[in-house]
């Protein structure tokens, strides 16, 4: 039975500073620069959700992209658009929300919701020239 | 030698609805919802379509990628732009237009029409937020 | 006071074909060719709603966009998208479905329903490659 | 002699919430909704700056793009990339950050700025969804 | 009757250096920069071309933009595509191929080729960050 | 630990010509068609660099990537940008320069300057129709 990778891409908005509360200031302005001004700045990130897995012979499809992005919009999206991710996010808790942060962060939640499907891939995009990659390992 | 992936982009526009003649119409209307439309919906498609393999010496292409559009071109395209997924697509018949069958279905054109070439990944994008993979296997 | 424009963007997926009723089929077929197979074809169109007017200076809005897009959903997204142009949209009824004929079509409805605020200007992608403007006059 | 318009894209990252500081909390939470989030938001804002005129017989250019990028890096996006548009900007300050006003905010910056050239258009998108334009009336 | 305006975009790849044959080296060198490399640098220019009119009753068209495509391919992106600006392309020999005096040359040609349909704009993008317009006037 | 991949975007501007040197005008020009044209054409190239590794503790990061460009912005971009790949990149020296060719020689120069950040991939987009994947094996 041919393997599929299914994705369907999400955004959401969110303020961040890239900072470390186990350094000091000056250590973080040094580590940081811009990206740790305390004020904050924002982004509007893309995430892309892959599944893979055998087509279902009944639906054609390798999982109803629907409820994959009902399922990420309740889990992921609705806690992150329009937030602050260093304060409001409850699965960042306590994370420098780096992008590879936030993306092994949210492939903790998204994981398991989506079960029995199996989540293949996330891609992240903080801005359209950079973007980070994670499969679970 | 290194091992080099080349993708050309291609784009057809078609009608089609997702539908399992095997079901009933409650089925499917259940099953798939809007998209199971009785009378069609559309989409500007996408395919990429990559081959993998070593750097020609006397070229320096992996493939001729003019080759690879022509090919393509003439095995998929022409016979799937502006027409009905559903009724009018020889190597489509019989099958429910769901994207991950359509790129199966086109691999098992493109795959033997590119030889020796290798076929070594197709993306479909069916809208710009979602897209399937398949490999082969 | 100065005069700000706004625009959101909106997208439906919808099939149709190029016909007119009023023509032979040999007529339709010599002027549309392929675009007109009347087994259909489809887009994935998208809408550019654009409003012009003075900042309020309460909000600092000169409309509100998500009561725009709120509108335009529901007076021309929800009955245009996974939808036949052809045969199953009220405001559409009759015509030959070409972006110039939706369009103007589209500002019938749009226009009077977003009073007060005063559209501007739409624009409709059938593709990547092409579009239509209009300005209401 | 011919008048052409020439454009330079811009991009800068920013931390906002729409909020009027002249109504209650309660008036700010009505009005604005999400957008409001006391913890804040944020964009990767585009920001197109047209500026119009005749070609210059010597050089074959409306004006140098490198100068008006330049110049508007140095004015508009050094001043506000990495930063809160609600507190950290001076050609904000005071202002509610809605598109609407910060396009005629960047206006009053830009224009005398690029002078003797003519600033013909500002087009700022907030998100792929929605841009404002201004023209300077 | 409503006039509305139809757009087609068109590719084509060059090589260009900015050069004046007026002016010494030295002064190419001062006013154009890295643009002015004598070996030669080029683009992926983007053509956007804009008719406008009423619509026909019988076609539902403003024009045919596939007359406008073939045209455009043969009046334009034939004698230029795969070519250098500065020495190959009649229509602008003896020009300094800026954005500015190419897409002002293009309307030379483009423009009567067209009639009697009516050319609105033409809109040409040099990169991703930046275009010229031009209305013939 | 969780490893991550981290993709930069970088953009460069260059012409060439498809031409090998060990064969005669007759044969490139058979082989290579239009891209052989002896006057150069030239792209807007954009390269993706993704590096892969474990997350820092202490800095959130897999790698900076602002250290990631700005190795390759001296080490690539600055001596290809405005340039003529055939005739004046040390690099690519006596190489046809093919995308293929291109990417695996960026590989030779990106990967040991990245070092010990481990270089994953590159990706080529030659135009927004073609693109090269190499991952330096």
């Amino acid at each position: 039975m041919p393997i599929v990778t299914v994705t369907r891409r999400l955004r959401f908005n969110a303020a961040h500073r890239v900072h470390n509360p186990a350094l000091s200031d000056e250590q973080n302005a040094a580590l940081f620069g811009k990206c740790n001004n305390k004020n904050w700045h924002g982004h509007n990130y893309v995430l892309e959700v892959s599944v893979s897995g055998e087509i279902d012979a009944v639906s054609g499809y390798v999982v109803d992209l629907g409820r994959v992005r009902d399922i990420v919009e309740r889990e992921v999206i609705e806690k992150t658009d329009h937030r602050n991710l260093n304060m409001e996010v409850d699965y960042l808790s306590g994370l420098n929300p780096t992008s590879e942060n936030i993306i092994v962060a949210m492939w903790g939640v998204i994981e398991p919701a989506l079960k029995p499907a199996r989540l293949q891939r996330l891609r992240l995009w903080e801005t359209e020239n950079n973007y980070v990659e994670y499969e679970g390992e």
